[in-house]
């Protein structure tokens, strides 16, 4: 009867080993906007997941990989196109602009001003934060490749991998916290 | 020999007891949009979920605080560059516009008669009812201050606070479900 | 004592098997926008899902169910409110444009072209994969009457279904991922 006993009891506490596995403390999130006020969003609840110490995951895709360009590097071997693209998208952090109100760039840098005014970290100083906080940042390489940028051109971050969906799918799958932005 | 077995069940049942504390029937929502459409989808999904007896959790932020503004309320003691926001973004759940067709205003109008005729309840509505099922509304402190906007503009609803990014992650990482809309 | 051990067993076996019904290896997304690169990222991330053996239910509403329209097919007894909405919208996958750097259509046949040439799926393309890959597509009846589109305009999918916000609010409480595109 013991041995019935034990033998159900291990069974069981295998279901919720695969229980435990499958709902991390992680937040997996897609950042697919190009747009300042969402990444900004996108950041500020990443560091405070990350202060609040999930394990984070960032998966840059799509116009918001512009905002992890360095403006001080450059990629080689470019095409036409993409050297067009390279100009007509945002230059990193700094250059990315409100969805909103944006008013050919006044609207943007009220938004900054007054930031700074109420001591709210800008763009670059969260991307900062999380780096220093165990963010792990992942840029969709497919989407990099589509823009033509190149991973050269990124900026020095902790934690900078370049991956695909399936990665984005299977770390989001065992995590208790999923969003995309 | 049943005393060891009792000692596993009692610490299996401490993990038990922890994974269900962590995935609660919650909804934590982030709404950022301050569009029409958006919002009311976030609106419809949240009494969808609350009438589901789900415990739903809305955290409004960035232009979505518009939305709920009390357009016969105004806040006191505002600077030149509060005033000039308050002026810019819409005054209320009634003036908020559509993504998407706006044209105008004359989309949006086209949109609100449709819902009419459809007899589909308009945005002011559902947040009426999202108010009397329970549903929790906080407002993020920090953006709305760097919006301008004051407490006492905020309209009249059952269960609003005002919060930040911490309690958003706290509340989302033990819910069932998160979106970000 | 046994006994007492036995009912205990039984008791904890029964929560562990709430929490894994809570918890599906199942994506639930809901596809709001009508952008082409937005759409592109939800059947990129579905198909990606379905690879890795998760079940995927995809709930389209607003601006999104334009691109299931089929070309080639259109709804009978439609209001003149509902033909001029049906002329306004896009018709089908085919014709959705980008959220950004549009320009007057340039632009989403530049990402089109470079898309052909990297040989990643066309948004056309991905659909007939998730279709082929057993992804479940959703369509949000009352945004489909409010934009009065008619089922028969609607393309030809293996697991097209009409349904409301209850449904995607029930799978997606039961889904260990849920994203609003």
């Amino acid at each position: 009867m013991n041995l019935e006993l034990e033998k159900q009891l291990k069974e069981l506490k295998e279901r919720v080993e695969k229980l435990e596995t499958g709902t991390k403390d992680q937040l997996s999130m897609v950042v697919f906007s190009g747009d300042l006020d969402k990444i900004l969003a996108a950041l500020i609840i990443s560091t405070g997941a990350a202060a609040y110490d999930m394990k984070v995951k960032l998966f840059f895709t799509f116009w918001a990989i512009s905002a992890l360009r360095d403006p001080e590097k450059s990629g080689k071997g470019k095409n036409l196109m993409e050297k067009m693209f390279g100009m007509m998208l945002p230059r990193g952090a700094g250059k990315v602009k409100l969805s909103n109100m944006n008013m050919g760039g006044m609207g943007t840098a009220m938004i900054k001003g007054i930031m700074k005014k109420h001591k709210v970290a800008s763009l670059e100083e969260l991307i900062s934060i999380a780096g220093e906080n165990g963010v792990e940042i992942n840029i969709c390489e497919m989407s990099m490749n589509l823009m033509g940028f190149k991973k050269e051109e990124m900026i020095d971050y902790p934690n900078l991998r370049f991956a695909g969906a399936a990665t984005f799918v299977a770390d989001a799958n065992e995590s208790s916290m999923q969003l995309f932005i």
